[in-house]
Order: C-alpha cells, then structure tokens, then sequence
C-alpha cells in the first residue's frame, strides 16, 4: 500500500514556520535513557493550529462543534486536489478556471505555496482564498472539506471572513498540507486528528491514497 | 464510509486513566471568544505515551529508530483483531489457543480490558502481554505492529523486556486502543502518529475500515 500513499502532514519540528504569536512547539524529556532512566518518555506542548492540523467552528463561533464532535466524516473519504498556479489570492475567478468535479465533497488546494514556500519564517503573503472565492465555492458545492497548503485558508491581513463563511456552513478546514509532490486529481483522504475532547482544533496527520491505481 | 469505520481512539480528556507519575495532558486558552479575543485557540501539552500512542524503538533503545523514521507502513494495512477472553496474563498458551491468521502483519489485542476498565484511574492489573507470549509470537510471525487495549503492552510490574524484544524485532507497538465495540476479525487499520521528528513515541488517532464488507 506503501508506494500508492501519500503522506500530506508537514513534519514537526524546530523547521517548522510560526503562525506570528504562537508559542510553537516544545519538547521536553520526561525522562531519558542518557540520563540513566529506564526509557526515553518526550513531554509535548503545542498551540493545536501548529503544523497539519483542522480547525472546528468552535475555533471562531463559541456555540459552534468542537473538533470531536464533527466526527470523522469529514476527514475521510474521496478528495480532489486541484492546482491554483501562481495565483496568490485564490478569488473566484481563479477558482472558476480550475476544473473542479461538481460532487467533489472534500476540496484541497494545491497553490503557489506548495512550490514557493519552503522556509522556516512565516510569509505573510501566502496563497490563501479570498472571501468572494469562499462564496463561490460554497454556492456551487456541497462540500465536507476545505484545505490548503499554508497555516491559514484566509490570507493574513483579512478579517476571519473566510474561516466564519466556511465553518458556519459546515465545512471543517484542513491547514498546513504538504502537497508539493501530489499531482491535482482524485484521491481517497485519511485525515486524522487527534480526538481532544471540547477543542477547538487539533493537529492531525493526514495522508491521501490513490484511487483504483490512479495518482500512484 | 462511515457506517464501516471503527474509530478505535481514546477520547482525550479529564477522564483519561493516566500512566503513575505521567503530568497527563493539560489544556490552556492561548486566546478565548469568551475574553474578547477573535478565536479560541487551545494550547495542548501532554506525555506522548498518553492515550491511544504509538511506542517506536526509541523508546526503550537509545540508538532505536524515532516514531518519523518509522514511516506509516507499520501503521496503515490489512489487521487482525483477536479476542483474548478472560486472561489478565497473555502468555504463550493463551496465544496458543486464539486463531491467530499465519500471514498477521498488525495484530491487535482485545483483552479483558476492553469488558472490564471503564474507570478514570489506573489499574495496575490490566491484562497485558507476558514475555513468553512475546516470544511466542515473534517465533511464529512476521509482525509489523503489535496493539493492545490498555496504556502498556506489558505488565505493571515487568522489566521492560517485552517492549524491548518486539522493538528490537521491528514491530511498533500500539497502544491506548479503544477496541470496546470491535469484534474480532480482519480489517484495514488506519493508525495516523503525529509526524514528531525524532521522537520516541507520538499520541494517534486510529481506525478500523470493514474489509469488503466484513466486520460491518
């Protein structure tokens, strides 16, 4: 199954780019073989947006479904990757010359991120979907899933429209993808996060398998 | 899909039965709606050994391989689920008289600790594998992953040669499985370790598809 299994989660480590603000990610030993201790046992602290992870609604609506409570629908079935070029504002125009399937369900966003951004410094000035593409996309398919290939699906500087827009009808969102070597097309997505009970978000590991031998 | 899938994760919360000595897993408001903020957002902190968790040869063995360097073969492939029956003690002749497939890869426990620890505090008694059964195993299988239905893989009160022996061996241990309402048989496992770059071990969240209907 190996060689038809694409693994999409960003690795974590000291690497990995900052959403500005967050504490990031630490690890502290527990407990250490080097030390004289019967074992190796790491201690774990993270902000849950670091790296790979899914937002709920909770995340910007109070009264909205924890990360537990979506189940795990929307995180696992048939997905289709779609490449948005060189465009940094992924408007609906941009989306309206991208061949999207109408039953696709789960939307990931392959943008100029997955070629251009490799560093450890966070860009502000990300590919990410701007609120008239958001629209579009929500009034033309009935989607489970939206994700993409930077920390946030909405740029930097605007105000959390697109995260609201899309989490209020339902679509859960899939942030800090690796997709710069996954080819646009159909794939089936295993995307789990971790099951924490009443959160807002959780940091996952996603990976997308080929179809009937498609994408392989 | 969903109708077929079994999430056979702990649920990560208050209630978690925790390792002795673990500082178990804490939660913080980095930002809160609630307090004016425009999002929640949650800081985790937690030993990676708790929950449902993934153990790699780290572990125990300094110069081992980390959970990353493991790849997600091990983890994500045909399983078998075995019922155990009453035994705390999973010892060789218990194993002997469970119908294990000659070709198991990922071979999962459901032991009396799936019937019998409901409860937040932690059992010292649970049911576990002895290192004869280890053995055993090892001697009859070309095992890639080994599961179980508590926090430990082995006894409470053993040195920790089990873990040692299926590490060294190339199996990667599971552990923290929630397998209450899995019946035995064949499946596809999905297990997803957070992708933790040089880490002993990683919390997981994982499933159990129905193979061509079975188990349904």
């Amino acid at each position: 199954m190996s060689a038809l299994l694409h693994d999409i989660s960003l690795p974590l480590d000291s690497d990995l780019p900052l959403w500005p603000g967050s504490p990031g990610i630490r690890s502290t030993q527990l407990m250490s073989i080097g030390r004289g201790d019967a074992a190796n046992v790491t201690q774990l602290s993270l902000d849950v947006h670091s790296g790979t992870h899914v937002d709920a609604p909770r995340h910007f609506i109070d009264t909205g479904s924890s990360v537990d409570e979506l189940g795990l629908d929307p995180f696992v079935g048939p997905a289709v990757v779609v490449d948005t070029g060189s465009a940094r504002e992924i408007t609906a125009s941009v989306l309206a010359d991208v061949s999207i399937p109408q039953d696709a369900e789960r939307l990931l966003l392959r943008t100029a991120n997955s070629s251009q951004r490799t560093g450890r410094a966070f860009d502000e000035d990300y590919a990410a979907l701007t609120p008239d593409g958001a629209q579009w996309l929500l009034g033309r398919f009935d989607l489970k899933l939206m994700g993409i290939d930077y920390l946030s699906i909405q740029r930097y500087a605007d105000p959390p429209d697109v995260h609201r827009s899309l989490l209020g009808s339902g679509v859960a969102i899939l942030e800090g993808l690796r997709l710069t070597d996954v080819s646009p097309g159909a794939y089936e997505l295993v995307c789990l996060p971790l099951r924490l009970i009443g959160a807002e978000g959780a940091p996952a590991r996603a990976i997308l398998m080929a179809r009937n031998g498609e994408n392989a």
